[in-house]
């Protein structure tokens, strides 16, 4: 083992199906989350929805009992919204179109961002849709997809017109998750929300969520951590695991979530393979016993 | 030359861009099809139109002043059908989820083939989807996916729950086409609107319109024609001209529709080649005028 030393290490963290399952907080997560701070770890949690603002998902965390800083939480909206105002220094005359809930238009709004679309009731709607009737907005220099549950035609076709008549109008996608764990079972995901436009145009978007590295860039441009001294831990292989493996970081799969011990055992299992696994994150509170009777 | 026969030959004819722009005509089609008709061709109309039934196309053939019968006419929406009664025989007692308008029903009502979803107003709403209050029926042995200017988020997840929990469930779409040409521009097309499922399951859906050859096994369940005296009329490479070349027809690109001389003599140009270029169908009155002033 290397020695303790007093650099801010930083465990970085999945939420759904690592810290809670639905609306109940996994056993053991509390202590184990106390017993990292007390040891002068810096904590980050790393979500990929993108329906929530960090503020709104942070009483996520109240509701199921965990004490966090709104400035821990990284959600794929604030990083889209990071990604166009500093990655991409969207100039402040241009706007950005948005496919999305309000969640994603907070984060837009925070970083000063200006937008349309998105929850406007012009665009709720499942009226016809009728180009003779749609003015293009020339100062829209974005689209920017996430889950979008209101996700309509009239929204897909003004996306489109704007991708391809606006010259180098960018296509950003909050996350490429092809399904979303409801309360109640699987449904499709803001990958599927973006998924219209990518067949339509034939090209991909830039993705500002988990596995893709912009994700770490946004958490980079606010917390100064060394990726080697950093542990992603998380449920998914093709998220979670896949993004730690991207940014260098050692990454931790917990069997709480999504992820199977088929899914890691079968013969056709994943290629992504974490550094380390482990049942629960609840398990640590085993290792501070150890350590507190040793 | 090779002389003329007894024998039936086929001339199988896109329309939107080959036999119409718009709601106007392109010169000299009547009298073209009348020549063929009058030298004993036989002659069908193949479009990947999903919205409308062959009776509502036939009105779009009455209105720019082309008389055909409603047996010529092939559409994707038929073809689907066609796929399902008699290719996969759906079992009677089985039914189809759709997500498409009223011209899919038409079709897959006139095939005896049972189905929900579609037009049905509890499925064209934006309203919140719970999965809680969505009954699983277990008799949905198909999805079928057309182009539907009201997708949204309910239809969507209902499709993805027969398609996930429905074992054995089929994922059908009439076309794959990317865009739509609208009498104002492009729009997202039948592909668009399938292709969140395509993202959420993996998978790709068996294709029933252009360029898949189920659209011709369509034409074959009921003309009997020597695919080598067949020729398919296109304005479309990756459609039009690659469903002629899967077939094994001879194929003849026009220039009335969205393929331009630039797309085809680039050096990027497309790999699907056609057998035969003319400017418009129109070209061949000049044949009849030189053949019968010889």
């Amino acid at each position: 083992m290397r020695p303790c030393s007093t650099t801010t290490t930083l465990g970085s963290f999945d939420c759904d199906g690592v810290l809670w399952r639905g609306d109940h907080v996994i056993d053991g997560v509390v202590e184990v989350l106390n017993i990292l701070r007390n040891r002068g770890k810096k904590l980050v949690f790393v979500t990929n929805n993108a329906t929530k603002s960090r503020k709104s998902y942070k009483k996520k965390f109240d509701q199921v009992g965990l004490d966090v800083h709104v400035d821990e939480i990284y959600g794929s909206a604030y990083a889209a919204a990071v990604y166009i105002s500093s990655v991409i220094n969207l100039p402040r005359d241009k706007k950005v179109y948005v496919i999305g809930q309000a969640g994603l238009e907070e984060e837009l709004h925070d970083e000063g961002i200006a937008f349309i679309g998105g929850t406007d009731p012009n665009d709720n709607t499942l009226a016809p849709f009728d180009l003779q009737n749609f003015t293009l907005d020339p100062s829209v220099a974005a689209v920017v997809c996430g889950l979008d549950t209101q996700v309509n035609y009239t929204k897909l076709s003004k996306a489109f017109q704007y991708l391809t008549r606006n010259p180098g109008c960018l296509f950003i996608a909050t996350n490429e998750d092809s399904t979303f764990p409801s309360a109640h079972g699987l449904l499709p995901g803001a990958g599927s929300i973006s998924a219209p436009l990518r067949f339509a145009l034939g090209r991909d978007p830039v993705c500002t969520g988990k596995p893709a590295s912009t994700m770490l860039d946004c958490v980079k441009a606010k917390v100064n951590f060394d990726p080697k001294r950093t542990i992603m831990v998380g449920d998914r292989l093709n998220t979670d695991i896949l993004f730690g493996r991207n940014g260098g970081l050692a990454t931790l799969l917990v069997m709480t979530g999504i992820t199977t011990e088929g899914d890691i055992t079968e013969p056709n299992a994943s290629p992504i393979v974490p550094n380390f696994i482990t049942e629960s994150i609840g398990d640590f509170r085993a290792v501070e016993k150890v350590q507190s009777t040793a």
